[in-house]
This record gives C-alpha cells, structure tokens and sequence, in this order.
C-alpha cells in the first residue's frame, strides 16, 4: 500500500552499496520531509556527478579537470607512484598527508575467481608511466587481501625489469586496536615485520 | 583534491540519515560507476517523490491519490483506528497482515523537551473523526519509549469522553531475543503482562 512514487525512490535507494530496505526506506521519509530545493539539490548532486566527473587520462583518478588536481599539482613528487585499486582509496591515503607522490589507479585487482586477469586492469598504464622516466619507487596500496597481495606479487614481477624500487604498505596491528581482537594471520604479519625500538 | 562535483554529491549524501562520510564516499562512488541512466532513475525517484507525494488529508499518511490507498479500501475495517507518530511506521505494522483497520498519523509526538506539545501533533483530526462516529476501537501504536508513553496516556485521556475502547500495544520479550539480553524495564513489562497458557 506504499504511494508508488515512494516505494520507487526505495526501490532505487536499495540499489545503493550498504543500503538496505529499512535504511531506503529511512531516507525515502527523511527526503519526503525536507524541502523541494533540498530534494533537488540531492537529485542535482547526483545528475552532476555523472556528467562532469571522469577518469584522469593519466592516473585514473575520478577528475573534473584533464589531467587531474593531483596529477598537474608541481609540488608533488613526480618520483613516487602510488598504486591503487581504486579511485575512492586515493582520498584515504590522502588524509594522512604523509604522501606526497603521484597516483595510479588499477581500476581492480587479479582475481581469477572473478575472472579478472593482467588485461582487465590497467598495468600497461603504469609500466608506460615508469618506462618514460623520473620514477624512482612504485608504493603498491592494494587491498591487505588475497586478491590485493596477488596484484602486488604481479605488479613486482612486471616492475623488476625496469629499474625502480617496488614497495608494499606493512602489515601489522591497526593502531588503536586491542591485541587481543588481532587475527592469527595479522598476528603473523606484525610480529614478522617487526622493528627495533630506536 | 577531490572534485567539486563529487565533494558536493558526497556532501550532499551525508545529510540523509545513517549516512556518514565513508559510506557517503562509497555510494558516490558507486553512482559514478554506474550508468548515468541509472543515476538519472535515481535522480528523478528523488524529485517525483517530492512532487508527487503529499499527506492524506484523512490520515496524514504519505500518498499519491486523495484520500490513501488505506482511507480508501472498503475491504477495510473503518471501526479500528491504529494511530502511529509516523507514516513511516504504517509500513511495519502493514507488514505483519494482521491488522485490517485505518491509520492516524500524529506526525510526532509529545516532548516538553523538544517543545512538543498537544497543539503541534494531530490529535485533533484523530477525535474529529471518532467523534463523526463508527469507530470502535484506537490502537495507541506510538514508540515505546518516554514520549510514545506520554503520548498514550494523553490520547487515552482526551478518548475517555468519547465511548470508545482504547488500547496501547503490548510490551514484552522481542521474539527471537534472547532472555539474558533482556534489559531490566522490558522484564518488568514481559512479567506484568503475562498471560495464561491454555
């Protein structure tokens, strides 16, 4: 008995990642409440998206300029690339502010379960990258997982040719974390890379 | 560095409720992967449903057509009337198919707190429409929490003068739950309305 234009916003709401029917339906009533011009600048936001955002010709990077902000930025370190799955893990590594360099973005990681192979990712964007000089180290970001560690082994091997250091993020103990909620298989990882108190 | 447009969508996202940053970054990103007919679809669901739908002028509930689908139905039982704070609450008590009355939406309920007071919640429309007679039975269904309680025991007492049965929703165990996770006040309320096996 839900007003159709309703259960179609719903409807369209369940489509999105971590959105469930309860939550759509939360949403659906919160728009409902809000104002016309709030409900269009929602709706405006999401039409806008699509149409001025694409990927940066050099890094993947989801940009509104060509190249993007990142990649035509002067002071960043054009000696460093970064490697990433995916363009939304670029804005994590950015808060840190401890990473200077330039970007690559996989578009995806291996995975032969889901039929991604060295073709469905863009490695031959980055091996173009470090073939035309002035990079002196590939930091691979990609996902502390099966499939991530699979890409990063890839990745290496394909890099090793070329005279540029392949580094991976360290495992270890999230800081902030209780050591008794650590996982054997993280566990593992901390105590083989770890480091003398200096 | 991340694009204006995309920074405003993410922006825009984090208004609705149970949206925080992450999760507003990742159905940014997950709209800028679909098609942009999907994200038009999702778009427009969002403008339609604020042009389209307004309050039942009978029962204040969401609709498209005046009076509801609910006020609407003759197959409905017009001498039981459940009233809920919300319209998003008709859904959840729709879902168990066991009630075949009509709706009253308070659109709130009372919180000298919040500064809500009898005035700006409809009980008015509630007596009108038991006073214009046929209806035996409110089912008081407000939260049960301080302000849905208060709630109750307002409407109750305004329904005294009016010959008609007024009953509040039971409280007790959540089924499914577990006993040991049963918080003190819930207990007290599961023994005080025990009722005899037979």
């Amino acid at each position: 008995m839900t007003a159709p234009p309703l259960a179609n916003l719903i409807n369209e709401l369940t489509k999105l990642p971590g959105v469930g029917g309860k939550s759509a339906s939360r949403i659906a009533y919160h728009i409902l409440k809000r104002t016309t011009s709030e409900a269009e600048s929602l709706a405006n936001a999401i039409v806008d998206v699509k149409s001025k955002i694409f990927r940066c010709s050099i890094c993947n990077n989801m940009t509104d300029v060509e190249p993007c902000a990142i990649c035509s930025d002067p002071r960043r370190d054009a000696g460093v690339i970064c490697v990433v799955e995916e363009a939304f893990n670029i804005p994590t590594i950015e808060q840190t502010r401890d990473f200077r360099g330039l970007f690559h973005v996989l578009l995806g990681a291996l995975s032969p379960l889901k039929g991604v192979g060295p073709h469905d990712i863009d490695v031959g964007g980055l091996i173009k990258r470090v073939q035309a000089g002035g990079v002196r180290e590939v930091i691979v970001a990609t996902n502390p997982n099966v499939e991530g560690e699979a890409t990063a082994l890839y990745l290496a091997q394909q890099l090793r040719p070329l005279d540029v250091k392949t580094t991976r993020l360290a495992f270890g103990l999230p800081v902030g974390g209780d050591l008794e909620y650590a996982d054997q298989v993280t566990m593992a990882k901390a105590l083989e890379g770890r480091r003398e108190i200096t």
